[in-house]
């Protein structure tokens, strides 16, 4: 059977060249960047190389860039990095920051954490297309305020927060500004001086890097305290061996979106219009997000009287991955937080299907998700006690 | 040049049947395990297959082993996870944790931090041979103490801690007992049932395996808090997208080391005992550690009026790959913290180097530092001022 995956903003598969990249630092170049033999200066070089491609392409200085294990910990160091100096130094106002509702659980669940620990955090709402409002983080912001977290773009529905607004905003009251940058990094340019964005995580996995590795952008200047304690690895930031492979794998994903992202993005959108063109001919079918402040990749409807779940499986059967919500949380039967807060009642938010395309998609995939989806869905229907016509 | 690596304990080279095992999981294999489409399926299976492999070589069962990014989040968690809930919840006594003086930065930091947000550690001092005093553990225990951790082994001078009789005091005392295992794992049997062990810290590129990953093994009604927040990964307690790969490759490491751990072991120790003699019948050369309780790839070593820095330099350019304390403090010259402990004055504790076996290795690695090393220190000892002979 074909098989066609379009759930790459759960993860990626991993570039030949990415990988052909980091294949020497598994065996010849193995040694630890931290030692001071040939050995590990050759890792050690890998590193610092590494890290000036990944400043490349979010316009920093490699100086600006810290290795993590993925995105869920840059955004907890990020997050918690920021909160906790301030809370042990005061060297910041007061004790609240300010998220939005539909943010990945790396952030809202840490924001959630926080609070618990005496935080005060304000969970901006959003509208309809899952954006803020600037008046609202506007009317947000207090002299207690002192970090504003709100994504880049959104996993499940891809709508774009308006980040430059939010930048302006956060530089006029002198509030710091994290970003979780993890889908929309190498899906749309990005740059951090521009935008006013003084931390934004990095997803390796998401880019066609290996799992396992991402990265924090810090602005100079800007300071945190680390999570963890050890060896003081990342100027004692993020102590633990440095992960070469990894780290080379993020560099060279980066190095790649960066040369194709005009030809990626064109793709893509291009790929996705036709998707959602096609799908939306389904009687009482909707598209989630706002239908042009979204990723170039993202896809996500709801169709009356379907249950989510049961709609990725029957896809699942005919060859297509997709997710309903996002991968952290596809085991998990809640309603999506995300589609809830853009005001679609339960059974809507149940009934999610998320497409999300990738390098290797085409329009035979687009053709052939045609050719399935309208029958599966109309069978499901047909099981549907919500479903009487 | 002939390059020789005997850094074996600061990382080692990924075995070529771990690459192999991995590298489908790149590509072929590359879906999101928290996915539930059969790519999130296949990279799933394979991720609890490697944890079957992780607890066979413990003797633990697989829902006893989370993974991590490596070794230093491992010790990070263990020790915080529990401190961390014995803070929240009370359920334990009191605020007391023992470890040793000699453990590595990853669980003295660890300590250190901890102390500052009002836990108290005890320290316990070592022999001269880097063994901690039973005595002074059981003095140490009050009905405050809630958690012992003491390294397995130590990296630098490779002693292996009386970890059979600290778990019956653990057990006597009704105290958590963690372990930081990152250097005896694979390089010595280890049961954690027999030996009372509650959480035990792993690093896969100490065993052949690839950076950026490890495991924690917590055992069967161990309570621990998480240290990061998010996707809720592994029973909540470490969120982020698996990383497949490195658990992949963690798991044929641990196989693999399981397999050859007999035969591992008289190789190394052969290699290390012929290395161990030829040196100490260099003038003023004395063997740092115990010389029976220690790790089968360890050598540490002093020499009267030599700064280990140097040596290191010096040993690199004969194409030598060696170490002077620990990878991680490296790049820090400042006297060894385990060094000192067993009471070498600073002069000495800067001299020392430390030659760590591996599978690679053979007797003619051996002869050639025998060639080598007796030159390089007595060139370095005529342009040494504390050298008067």
């Amino acid at each position: 059977m074909k098989r066609i995956y379009m759930d790459y903003s759960a993860t990626t598969p991993v570039d030949k060249e990415v990988i052909d990249e980091m294949a020497p630092y598994f065996g010849k170049y193995f040694g630890n960047p931290s030692s001071i033999h040939s050995f590990g200066r050759d890792a050690y070089d890998a590193i610092e190389k590494s890290r000036s491609k990944i400043a490349d392409i979010l316009n920093a200085d490699a100086d600006e860039i810290i290795f993590t294990s993925g995105g869920t910990e840059s955004d907890n160091l990020g997050i918690m990095g920021v909160a906790y100096l301030n809370k042990d130094k005061r060297k910041r106002k007061g004790n609240n920051i300010i998220t939005s509702s539909i943010e990945h659980p790396a952030v809202l669940e840490t924001c959630k954490y926080l609070e618990k620990q005496g935080f005060n955090i304000k969970y901006l709402p959003v509208d309809k297309y899952g954006l803020i409002r600037i008046e609202d983080l506007e009317e947000a912001i207090s002299k207690d305020t002192f970090l504003i977290t709100i994504m880049y773009a959104n996993n499940e529905i891809g709508t774009i927060e308006p980040i430059n607004e939010i930048g302006k905003i956060a530089n006029k009251y002198d509030v710091l500004f994290h970003t979780d940058g993890v889908q929309a990094v190498c899906k749309t340019p990005i740059d951090v001086k521009k935008l006013n964005i003084d931390l934004l995580s990095i997803s390796s996995h998401k880019i066609y890097g290996p799992k396992g590795v991402g990265a924090l952008y810090i602005r100079k200047g800007v300071k945190i305290r680390s999570l963890t304690h050890g060896g003081g690895q990342e100027k004692g930031l993020r102590s633990s061996t440095y992960n070469t492979t990894g780290i080379v794998g993020l560099g060279k994903a980066c190095e790649l979106g960066k040369i194709r992202l005009k030809e990626d993005m064109s793709q893509l959108k291009y790929l996705r219009d036709e998707l959602i063109k096609n799908t939306l001919k389904i009687e009482l079918s909707y598209l989630n997000g706002h239908p042009i402040k979204r990723l170039v990749n993202n896809a996500n409807f709801c169709f009356e009287a379907i249950e989510g779940e049961s709609l990725n499986m029957m896809l699942d059967e005919k060859g297509i991955a997709s997710a309903t919500g996002s991968a952290c949380s596809s085991k998990n039967l809640q309603a999506s937080h995300v589609l809830t807060a853009i005001g679609l009642n339960p059974e809507k938010a149940h009934g999610s299907l998320r497409l999300t395309l990738g390098r290797e998609n085409t329009e035979r995939d687009i053709k052939y998700i045609d050719n399935v989806l309208p029958d599966v869905v109309e069978n499901l229907r047909k099981l549907s006690p919500l479903w009487d016509r």
